[in-house]
């Protein structure tokens, strides 16, 4: 009886072992593919606590030193060796938002490894802690209904036929309203910044599910292109950056809006149709928009100017009849936080084309040249558009 | 006249060293917001050279040591200090395909800063350098009709509600068709990756674009799920690992196949529908699979197995009749690389099934348990689908 009792039990535990020494070897196989060591502990990390703290861990057994950078600070903060290898830190409480991070080991750029939250970037690479706030954000994920991402590419001809990527965001109810045609925004990420920065470090995509939802913003489909056009920018002694801009606002013109008309269900007159950007991206937007606007009636410019000179040169006809520029324009805005290293510039903007009699929103924040803005610049632009 | 032709000449000149000064400053900006050092040089890596050598690049003006660990070669190399604090190394001739690769920075894994194709997973980070073919791998991005990748989400009542990620390929068409329904394909990722890897790494999209436009595979949908279903496998004494497999297996039939079949055009009977995975994936696929006969007349599992005793004590109406079974199912395929950790064990379940009568494809490749592999299997296993 007990020898009939035990021998199920055990070949029960034999299967289970067996399995288990299987998912132990595939737990650390993707560390010895890559030809790290082994992981060693499970390391969690960001982990938010209530009180909206965050502790941030990282499996560092030969560093000698470890510290913590992050948009929610001023300055890395150390980090201290716990027990396994483990170095982490405690910071905040931190203001409800999401923040790039990195980790700085012996002076090493590094994304959390346990983290898969990333921004997007040519050029650096960061993680993303997302602090949630006691009511949820407006970039939160919420129980509401959600549109879909999609990630397509058309060929730009301006680009030599080259495959270009975009990303496209349709709005809640977009595949349930096989007729319906929505208005269409064209949204341009900044240098270094890819084609999936605006959905992934941005959210445009939970932003305008929220707005949706809470009936304050039009459904709209937002195209999301890259930014890089492949002129070198060589230098402060190069002539080459307008040409960038126009070759841009080209690409545009001639081969992202025929594609995201052909593909989607867009409204296709001026008033459904509108462009923003931030850094780059809004000058882009901001060129674009000014030498098309036959094509858009809606520009918004995060954290971007023209100068002076730029604008009188090559914009002239905008400002030249503000009265017909204003009845045309639906709505020209432009933001920038007071900490931004451009915000005098873009102030002296805004104040130009007051000057000129050109009617504008404009909304001046707190804080820098940062992604945590950009979502508040799309959180309060996008009701505004195409009403 | 001199006077008058200067004038303009030096205006442009001004307006455009404005201009400069602006993108000299965004340039640089990014990396100032992260807290790193300001870059310095425009560092481009990796290169890949016309005879397939490649040079792989990293500013790293403060490192002692830097190293090149990648998939393409067995042990990491020396990279070595260059101009402008440079460190690069040049290897090869590369086997045509796309590898992961990380730098070593004094011990530290980094991945490369100047690269934006990067490996979606939890636990580790790396980039990824595609090295082309002379004629087009399977993989590659080519001139036929592209597919379309999408994100979205799901409620998953199985996970208590969580809202969980899915990304969807619809094929060439899918928009211009409004009427057709599609065969879809559930494909699922391996541990520690996310359900953007088959995406991402995997280039399931491109994959099936080139063989749709070759003729050689039906135009499918796609659904790519997140395999972690949170169930922590505590080690090798844990006995949670059997609930993992049946609670994702419940998952997929309760929550990702009606939602799937609620969103996109998509036949819903069982012999247009198939389960694919790899590594704990291709656990995954063969529970659910073996599960749910009445779901799936497609299974493939890639690099994956279960025990003789696994599949003996819970399978047994499976392999008790095989000649209904085989009438059943379209499609049984197993595959695994010859220097697989787990090749050994995946042999053994091939020939298990052989010997209980079941009928399968199976095909052992070289190479070992890798995203490449996985590629390979895909394309292979791809054509054989709703067929």
């Amino acid at each position: 009886m007990k020898i009939t009792h035990c021998q199920p039990y055990k070949k029960a535990n034999f299967i289970k072992f067996t399995f288990l020494v299987f998912f132990y070897l595939i737990m650390f196989l993707p560390s010895l593919v890559i030809g790290q060591p082994p992981r060693g502990p499970y390391v969690i990390s960001p982990r938010v606590h209530p009180d909206k703290t965050v502790t941030f861990s990282y499996l560092a057994p030969q560093a000698k030193e470890v510290r913590l950078s992050g948009q929610f600070q001023r300055d890395p903060v150390a980090m201290t060796m716990g027990d396994q290898d483990i170095w982490s830190v405690t910071v905040g409480p931190i203001n409800p938002d999401i923040y790039p991070y990195s980790f700085i080991v012996d002076g090493v750029n590094v994304m959390d490894p346990a983290n898969v939250a990333f921004f997007p970037n040519e050029y650096f690479k960061a993680s993303l802690v997302d602090v949630p706030g006691d009511e949820p954000l407006i970039h939160a994920l919420q129980d509401v209904p959600h549109g879909t991402v999609t990630y397509t590419n058309y060929i730009s001809e301006v680009m030599e036929d080259k495959v270009m990527p975009l990303v496209v965001y349709t709005p809640p109810g977009y595949e349930e309203s096989p007729e319906k045609e929505y208005p269409v925004l064209y949204l341009i990420s900044g240098t270094t910044d890819t084609e999936e920065t605006w959905f992934k470090v941005g959210k445009a995509n939970l932003i305008l599910d929220n707005l949706i939802a809470q009936g304050k913003a039009e459904p709209m489909i937002i195209a999301m292109p890259y930014g890089n056009n492949g002129i070198p920018i060589s230098g402060p002694a190069s002539p080459d950056v307008v040409p960038m801009y126009q070759a841009f606002s080209d690409q545009l013109v001639k081969d992202i809006i025929p594609y995201t008309e052909k593909s989607f269900r867009v409204l296709s007159d001026r008033e459904h149709r509108a462009v923003a950007g931030f850094s780059r991206g809004g000058g882009q937007t901001l060129w674009s928009g000014l030498s098309n606007p036959d094509k858009f009636a809606h520009i918004c410019s995060f954290s971007a100017y023209l100068t002076r000179e730029a604008f009188e040169k090559n914009f002239r006809s905008f400002y030249s009849n503000p009265e017909e520029t204003n009845a045309k324009m639906k709505l020209f805005w432009l933001s920038v936080g007071n900490e931004d290293f451009l915000y005098q510039q873009a102030i002296d903007f805004m104040d130009l084309l007051k000057e000129k009699n050109i009617d504008t929103k404009t909304l001046v924040t707190g804080g820098g040249h940062t992604w945590m803005n950009c979502k508040l610049f799309l959180s309060e632009a996008a009701p505004l558009l195409f009403k």
